[in-house]
């Protein structure tokens, strides 16, 4: 088990480094790795806040039993009937806040509208702030036994793009090559997080549903895959072709390959992100597909398949040793192909490892 | 496909019925509604935005060609290195709002709070409102194509709960049982919404997630099941007991049902939906388990197994035709069992129609 305790000791530590009164998360992978607890997530406010020397949980009555299984901490627990107004109240005037002016609130970003309105309205001239600074801050460095997991599920995720790519068959849809993955990792005791699989001119759209599109020689094959297994995904893209290559295919794939290796070899702690996304940038712009990598260089990855750091091109976020985050540069030519390549790499003292084992090569089939 | 144009019209009536200036939807099934548009839903902002001479999307650029699919309203695209900000600005000024104080805007209450919030912070003196007036009350007037797809799921899942029933076997966990519901639906289409089985007392969990908890002769079952076909899901909850009833199940059983027929007799258009709550909870209280009768009534289905009108002692929200929602109450006997039943009501001019067409009696197995 996770030690809580110590999580909860590192949260008070960044809160007073970063002048934050109060953190309130809601029932997400932020609550999840803050102290286990996962509460059935419906429009019935729920969050744990936590202050200097208090920490409890506003707690719909009906679940209450059901998460006393996970944590010892405080409830403040409300009926249906009486709505959660009384019970926050309650628990802001414990913690000595209910009163005060001004004070600062780190609100858990993916918290439901209604619940961080609920809970700035409870309070006097709230300043609000997101978890950045506070929350998210530690959860992006991750920890030895979080590392053990991301890279036991990066390989299995590399064996699973290999069936992917084994599978392709002329007139097969990549619904069916997404069924073929999903039960791989069903197999595997892992179960699929998103599966992107785009044929052609579907590749071409960064995040494509799979659909009923066949498989035809020539095109272009994107696997963009991630399975979930002991609460961490995995996150992966690799490319192919089926038959013939698409003219420009390997010239494209050539310059992102380049664009990956120059992300990594920038990607060390002290670089801020977006040297490292200007890495991976300036190579596809001077090769003159600058326009067509229409987003950022990657994010981080952890409870959350999308978490902090997140590498773009504005970002000052400085790298730290532990942070674990995707590469993962693009070329969209619409109604042609797109080309995405796809490496997480976990941060070490001396520079990026990348989880994969997986060559970046362009699959041939068919 | 629905009338986009009828349900925007529809809307801008709410909207100055209820002096809303602006309202915004996320990533939720609100804009699915509304809109048809199912945008990837992660960290970066999305947004529909609609005033009462315009309606707009604020879309991260890398998933306009994604949605421009589903929708040919105007989309404020914003890419990654530029961030939300500037784009946002543009359609509030087009929309002539950015100067404007004390607009009322109805927010999305599933919306992330970075979104409500950044929303908020640009415009002046915003007051903020979700979307109960507006959006939320025509998405709870079903109307004759949802009612078929709503009543075709809920014959469904009649099949899917006697499946359940049907597998029962000494030795069996409560995760086989959910196991043979999903693979139920799946071959018939649909995908599993949720799947509570409960054991003897984790029936007493009124959202207990499913375990190995093994079945024993004794125990009673729980079945609380629902799958989505067609866009929507079904919800509906059945009792039963393997080998013996356990001592006060029958008793037990029999009040819950009385509780269920009381508030389909009281649910009809006109009436308070705490008046609904009140005919199921007087039952229970005055057979002596108020006390474990822990939840609302109900709450409304539509998209959203969760959805408006909810239930409860406290709602004054008056019902009208076309409403769709639960009726379960339950009462919950800590370390013995539970006891819910749960049927799908529509309001017609004359009252409520279950849905479902299955017995609510004790199913014996074993």
């Amino acid at each position: 088990m996770p030690d809580f305790n110590g999580r909860l000791s590192a949260l008070r530590a960044r809160m007073q480094a970063s002048g934050t009164d109060l953190v309130a998360v809601g029932p997400s992978s932020h609550m999840l790795w803050l102290s286990g607890v996962s509460p059935h997530g419906d429009e019935r406010p729920v969050m744990q806040i936590v202050s200097a020397d208090h920490v409890a949980f506003l707690m719909p009555k009906l679940n209450v039993d059901a998460a006393r299984k996970d944590t010892d901490l405080p409830f403040y627990p409300w009926a249906d009937d009486e709505g959660p107004n009384g019970a926050l109240d309650a628990l802001l005037r414990e913690f000595g806040v209910k009163e005060k002016s001004g004070l600062k609130v780190a609100l858990d970003e993916t918290m439901r509208a209604d619940f961080a309105l609920l809970l700035l309205g409870a309070l006097k001239e709230p300043r609000h702030a997101f978890t950045g600074e506070t929350v998210a801050a530690l959860r992006a460095r991750k920890d030895a036994e979080e590392y053990r997991i991301l890279k036991d599920n990066a390989l299995l995720n590399d064996r699973a793009a290999e069936a992917a790519f084994s599978a392709l068959k002329e007139g097969m849809t990549e619904l069916d090559v997404a069924e073929v993955v999903k039960i791989f990792y069903r197999a595997e005791g892992a179960v699929a997080e998103f599966t992107i699989i785009g044929f052609g001119e579907n590749g071409a759209f960064p995040h494509h549903h799979c659909s009923n599109r066949r498989l035809k020689r020539g095109d272009a094959v994107l696997v963009d895959i991630g399975g979930r297994n002991r609460g961490y995904p995995s996150d992966m893209t690799r490319m192919g072709h089926f038959g013939p290559a698409p003219e420009g295919l390997e010239e494209v794939h050539a310059i992102v390959d380049r664009a990956v290796k120059a992300a990594i070899a920038a990607a060390k702690p002290g670089v801020r992100a977006r040297d490292v996304d200007a890495a991976a940038r300036n190579v596809i712009a001077e090769a003159g597909y600058g326009e067509y990598f229409l987003h950022r260089t990657g994010h981080g990855v952890g409870i959350d398949i999308h978490e902090g750091p997140y590498i773009t091109a504005t970002s000052d976020v400085v790298l730290e040793e532990g942070n674990v985050f995707s590469i993962e540069p693009g070329i969209y030519l619409k109604g042609r192909f797109g080309v995405r390549l796809e490496e997480v790499v976990i941060l070490k003292a001396d520079g990026a490892e990348v989880l994969s084992g997986l060559p970046r090569d362009l699959v041939r089939r068919g």
